[in-house]
């Protein structure tokens, strides 16, 4: 008899969709509501049938129930766990590509959707990892691949014990580390984002933790102006990734 | 006796303070938690006591059902409607600015966090105002005022019955609209952004809607990769706002 697995339900059409084309998760069964057809769903029908996944009818309530949320968008997975990396094989993978990489680390963050908004951005602008502290943070569970769009099920993202440990590592692999930080002494547009890099996004409300900030190499800030002084942690995480990315394909056309 | 005013309820730290010291709503009455003191709350006693606004206790619970949500970080404030701008009044109040103008315009967007999110990063980055439609699109509710973490109490935003005649307008005012679009003809760090500009956003499912579209002056994509091809709709226009921003600080040095 097979080992028991542990699962837990993927929910919404992205989170599903994705977690299929990665193949990083194994599916046990796929549920629908009973009267749902469409081609919202077709591409996911064809998929689970050429990989001989079950799929089950269900009312709305019942998937509302199994997912734990109403945001199912008619369709749950029974799948495995989301495929956390281990640290070191993220910096091992990327060890061949020098002067390329660019990690995010992510300090602290409480709210899932600005977890699953900031994932979202690392995989549409190039990031090669992603770090987040396995204690006080929000972690990579199904609400996330929801508000990721499903790019959680892309992303390698590594949970460590300590980030200054994380940053340490990085510092021996030649990556130069910039925190956001509102007090920042330079502009992160006046910063050179060309080389191997790594960006620290702080929590919602405290930003980076004190001795997380005095490990990064620089502390940048986003420049900006006007009453309310900050951005929502997703937006500028988001906007220093495109910071990133700007800079590369500036310096480097194709 | 004095006319009856309509009201709503505004909760949380942020909102409340920053409804207070933009001064466009006229507060009367202020509710906190019951057992609720320290310097959080100091700033707001202070201010409500110099204007004379009666300040009332409450049981957690009663605050939750006044606000609606358990999200009200024990304050709630009943106050006048948010001050919707008119259109026509925004323009007027810019036209003596030309060459520095810079509007948002959000198309169906129909998520409160998201709006709330644009409407934060928007005062951030100085932005002179943002114009959403009447109908089809999340409104300036007290949920906004949460999610853009006070930031709505400060900006001006119109509402208008149709986005494409406000393009219209702005053409004849010179103003140039660049419509956030993934399959857009340039990339926006290849775009001038220096001048006169309106960013337009689209909606989190669909995007900018095609009439709307074809009224852009210019179709712009925010450059990217990987396999999810898109980013959040709050994140995509805060990276286009801090664009604006970034180029108008590179080319005009204070």
């Amino acid at each position: 008899m097979e080992k028991p697995h542990q699962t837990e339900i993927l929910y919404g059409i992205h989170p599903v969709t994705e977690a299929l084309a990665a193949g990083r998760r194994r599916f046990f069964e796929i549920h629908v509501a009973s009267d749902k057809t469409g081609r919202r769903m077709d591409p996911i029908s064809r998929l689970a049938e050429s990989r001989r996944i079950p799929m089950k009818n269900l009312s709305r309530r019942a998937l509302a129930d199994l997912a734990g949320t109403d945001m199912h968008q008619d369709i749950a997975a029974r799948v495995t766990p989301f495929p956390v990396s281990e640290w070191s094989e993220i910096i091992a993978k990327n060890a061949t590509t020098p002067g390329k990489r660019a990690y995010l680390l992510i300090d602290s963050l409480s709210d899932p959707h600005n977890l699953g908004a900031l994932i979202r951005s690392a995989l549409c602008l190039g990031i090669s990892g992603v770090i987040i502290p396995k204690d006080r943070s929000a972690a990579p569970t199904p609400t996330v691949s929801k508000t990721s769009a499903g790019a959680l099920e892309h992303i390698r993202l590594a949970r460590v014990t300590n980030l200054v440990y994380a940053i340490n590592d990085l510092k021996k692999e030649g990556v130069w580390t910039f925190g956001l930080d509102a007090a920042g002494e330079r502009s992160i547009s006046e910063s050179d984002l060309t080389g191997d890099i790594a960006i620290v996004v702080g929590g919602e409300d405290a930003g980076i933790r004190p001795l997380v900030k005095k490990n990064c190499d620089f502390l940048c800030r986003i420049p900006q102006s006007g009453p309310v002084t900050s951005l929502n942690a997703s937006v500028a995480g988001g906007v220093a990734m495109y910071e990133v990315f700007r800079q590369r394909q500036t310096t480097r056309p194709a």
